[in-house]
Parts: C-alpha cells; sequence; structure tokens
C-alpha cells in the first residue's frame, strides 16, 4: 500500500486539509473556516477534525501530518513564537496539541517554507539544489531552499525575505522597521504608490473611473486590470513594483546564487508586468556570475502548494 | 600518526602557507610575495613550492591541500572565476594544476569562506548551527554556515555579503551596482564620509593635523587613532560606519536568524565604536526574535584564519 501523509494548510481565513501520496498527488481534500478569533485550542481542534476526515480516507494510516502556520514558529518542537494576524497564539504548543489528539507524529513549518518545498518538490524548483520562494500577498514571505533543505534559523525564523531592507529612509513596515521590501511591494505599499501617482494633477487613468473615484477601493487586482487593459499609469505601477521587488532580489542573489527564484502569490498574477522589470534589476545590479545564472520564474503549484508542502514534511 | 593538511592563503600580496594539524593547530608555516604580475601559473609554481615545504615538515604525508582564493570560483573543481585584483586570473584553474604538480587532493574555496570555516572550527563560531562572518577591509567579504555547512551558490559564488543593497540611490560600487554595503563600510566608503565631514566649515577634528592637512593620507586606521583620543568627528565617522553595517546585518538576521554574527578584519580593529552601533541597529530594525537571539562578536582567529580554515577543507 501507498505511504501518504495529510498536510494542512492553515490560513487565516481557511483551513486547508489534504491527503498526500508519496509522489505529490492530492488524494483527497476537505476545508474549513479558521475562526481565528475563538482562540488556538478551538482552532487546533478544527485542525484535528480535518486531519481525522483525510486519516480516514487513507488505505493505510498515514505516515503523520505535516501543518504550515503563518507566523515564526519552531519547527524542532512545533511551536508558534507570534503570528502578526491571529491573536493569542503567542508560544502556543501547537505539533505537541496535535500530536496528542491525534497520535501519530506531527511536523510545524512555516506556511511560506511549505510553499517552496512544495515548488522545490513538485513545481518550478523541481530538481534545484539552491532556490528561492517569494510569495507576494498582503505581506511578503518567502522560502529559501540551499543544498535541497530549508534554511531554517537557530531557533525560531529565518528566511524573512519580506524583511530585507531596501532603504533605511523608506516608508514604515509592519514589523517596525524601514524601508522593508514588503513596505513596498505588499498590498499597503502598492496602493500607496497608486494613490500618490493618481493624486499628482494631470494623471489620467481609468483606474479612477474603476475605483468609483473612491481611493479606498483600489487593491493589487483592480491595478491589475486596469494594466492589463493597457493603462499608462496602472502598468506604471507594476512596473516599478517589479523594480523594487528585483532590488530585494538582488540582495538574495547576491547571498546565494540561487538557480532559480520563484514568485507566487496574488500580485504575481500581474507577473507580465512585474516579470521583466524584476529581471532587469537583477542583471544590472547583481553580481555577475549569479546575475547571469538566476532565472526569474512563476510558481507553478497553485494553491495547494502550502498543504503539499506540509505533507512533504513527513514523506522525505 | 596524526592527520594532518596543508592550507594556503592566497592574498594579493602575500602568500601564506601552514601545515595544520587535525584540531586546527598550526605546526609549521611559510610565507612567500605573491608577485601577481607575473601571472598565475608563476603564482601557482610558488604556491606548490611553499605546499612541498610543509609537506617536508609532517610525520606522515598530509591528506591534501585546501587553498583560500580571492574572488568568486567554483568549488566544485578548483577553478578562479574571476578576480578583481589579481588580473589574468579568469577562469584559471587553480585546483587542477595544483593537484598535478603535487600529486595530491587540493580544494579551492574563496578566502572569505574559509575565514568563515576557521571561526565556526576553532574561533568565535564555535559550536553554532548558523553563523556568518564578515570581514571588513577595503572591500566586505563574509561567509556563511549554515546546518554547519557553508552556503555555496548553484556554480560559483554566494555569500557576496557585502553586495548587499543598503540604498539603492547610494554611492557606487566596485561591483557596478550602488549603494551597496560595501560602497559604504568599505576603505573608500568609509573615508568619503570622513572627507566630507572634514570638509564641512566649523568641523573641529584632530584628524586634519593628523593627515597632515592631507585628505589623500586619510585612512580608516588614521581615523581609528583619532577616535580612540576621543576626536568628536573620529568617532562619529566609526558610529556611522557601524549603524550602516547594522543595516546590512539586519538583512542577514532576517534571512538567517544566525547565533552568530562575527566581524573581522581591520575596520573590525576599532570595534569600540563599531560594535555598539551595530548591535543598537540589529536589535532596533531586525526582526523578533532574531534581533535579541543574534550575538554580535569579534572575530577570534586572527592572520592565519584563512589558511586554518582551507586546511579544514581537507580535515572535516
Amino acid at each position: 500500500m501507498a505511504r501518504t501523509a495529510i498536510g494542512i494548510d492553515l490560513g487565516g481565513t481557511n483551513i486547508k486539509a489534504g491527503l498526500v501520496a508519496e509522489d505529490g498527488t492530492v488524494l483527497a481534500q476537505a476545508e474549513a473556516k479558521t475562526l481565528a478569533h475563538e482562540g488556538p485550542d478551538a482552532v487546533m481542534g478544527r485542525m484535528a477534525v480535518l486531519a481525522g476526515q483525510m486519516r480516514g480516507k487513507a488505505e493505510a494510516d498515514p505516515v503523520g501530518l505535516g501543518v504550515g502556520s503563518p507566523g515564526p514558529l519552531d519547527p524542532s518542537v512545533g511551536q508558534i513564537y507570534f503570528t502578526p494576524n491571529m491573536p493569542g497564539w503567542d508560544g502556543y504548543p501547537l505539533g505537541a496539541r496535535l500530536a496528542d489528539r491525534l497520535k501519530m507524529p506531527v511536523r510545524v513549518e512555516n506556511d511560506a517554507n511549505c510553499a517552496a518545498l512544495a515548488e522545490h518538490w513538485r513545481g518550478a524548483g523541481q530538481g534545484t539544489k539552491t532556490m528561492i520562494l517569494l510569495t507576494l500577498g498582503t505581506g511578503i514571505g518567502g522560502g529559501i531552499i540551499v543544498d535541497g533543505k530549508l534554511v531554517n534559523g537557530t531557533r525560531v525564523t529565518a528566511g524573512e525575505v519580506g524583511h530585507i531592507v531596501i532603504n533605511d529612509k523608506g516608508p514604515k513596515c509592519g514589523c517596525g522597521n524601514h524601508g522593508c521590501l514588503e513596505a513596498y511591494c505588499g498590498t499597503a505599499g502598492i496602493i500607496a504608490r497608486a494613490r500618490e501617482l493618481l493624486d499628482k494633477p494631470g494623471t489620467v487613468s481609468m483606474l479612477i473611473e474603476m475605483a468609483g473615484r473612491d481611493f479606498e477601493k483600489l487593491s493589487p487586482a483592480l491595478i491589475g486590470q486596469a494594466a492589463k487593459k493597457g493603462d499608462g499609469p496602472a502598468i506604471s505601477i507594476y512596473k516599478e513594483t517589479g523594480r523594487l521587488l528585483g532590488l530585494g532580489i538582488v540582495n538574495l542573489v547576491n547571498i546565494f546564487a540561487p538557480e532559480v527564484v520563484i514568485l507566487g502569490g496574488g500580485v504575481a498574477a500581474n507577473g507580465a508586468f512585474i516579470f521583466p522589470a524584476v529581471r532587469d534589476e537583477v542583471k544590472r545590479r547583481a553580481m555577475r556570475p549569479g546575475n547571469e545564472q538566476v532565472r526569474i520564474e512563476a510558481a507553478a503549484m497553485g494553491n495547494d502548494a502550502g498543504l503539499i508542502g506540509a505533507a512533504g514534511l513527513l514523506l522525505h
């Protein structure tokens, strides 16, 4: 009988679970609302229920459960350090509680790291030795794989690629620092640049109408729609986002000389405008020969990356 | 009989060789001028002669030769990619030539990586899993150790920590990019900031007399001497250097969450002024808990770090 593992992707809104085969195929799936306001024990309980459902679908008992969780955490013991978007989780021993409930091996890893493992296992990083994933969304997460293994820090966290400083006098970031990549290329940073551009006297853009003249309605998705219709200001917003992303990636290329840097997440959906600017900046600024060797590619694993990578923690 | 290896530190001015015991002790040493203008074959020949001398001092034949060499190189085959300060070395198969001459295993690694290995083996990084060394001098080199192993890039280079961009509109760097850490905290960057400060009307500093009113004579060592005598402007130059170094280190801490960041090289000799500023900046800007956990320490291995680390390539 085939070896399987259960993977869970714990998000701020939904919990996604899957039964994953040894080759990375998802054999069964289930989902529940996170309802994070009910606190960690309630959420952990829902995770255990989903895991139980997946276990019931397996021919032989799965080898264990892998969880991709937000926030810095200690993967060696499965303890959450803190989660910026789910209050009350500081120090929560998620791995131990789940193992106790399910009586099976449990491993917990940062969600972006799980996505990176999935891309390395089955996606755009397959066959590489050194690769970096950046997930672009409200924030910027990431995972770094060196010699086929995740780069994990001393005890709790590493791979915080969203918090590379590209300008020490730049805008304030959610982490408390200034000028982080996330402050420029996360959702808030993109919208701030869009507002600034649209506010300029004389700017002509369909975005103004599309947002119903209400800047509160600006979103990366809306800017992307306008860009796809050929709107100049919208295109320039994404090009600038690509340039800034490229600046951060230059640092990663100089540090790791990776084979591939993979961009995933919502903003990457507007890749046609972002990728050329990222590639230009990396080629122009990073050291040779790393700048010539590195590929900049779109993520290939889609929305199941997190749970597949989490299951992979147990499968190899 | 004890296992030994030969280590060579190839510098732009001198070649240093040593016979190194399995515990990292240097049993014998020899040195020669590099005379780089004579070209790579002549320099390789001098390296082979020194290695032969070290071999003659060993009780049993050493297990091999390790070389720490400047510039990006391919450690898998011992080929130099290019050396900014030694022309004519592009593509030179240093490892193969030496192995051919000496009939013994040869490994070649970047010199800053060798110094990092030495600090990890016997110095300020002993017993750590993840550590980073920055060597401060004319340029800024570095080595990164994760899970006890050097971070090496895909094919040729990685760990170019001196070329982390801290401000995309910053001064031009020797690598062609703008605003690299090296452009701020390498020798030229420090001197440029000193000139700017001393040029300001009203600046009172003993540095002006110490340099004989000739700004061409300014050097990090001279600025350090003035700082140690309590000269305000000299102290502020080093404090600012520390702050800027800290900015670069914030990026490394957010990426690697290392146990220790080690500062070595000439500039680190003025550590009393630099270290507090580095530590402040890291604590203030890097993500918790990495910012609290990381130690910022002075290198402990001195001038033999390069050859000891190079020998270590063969010894473990």
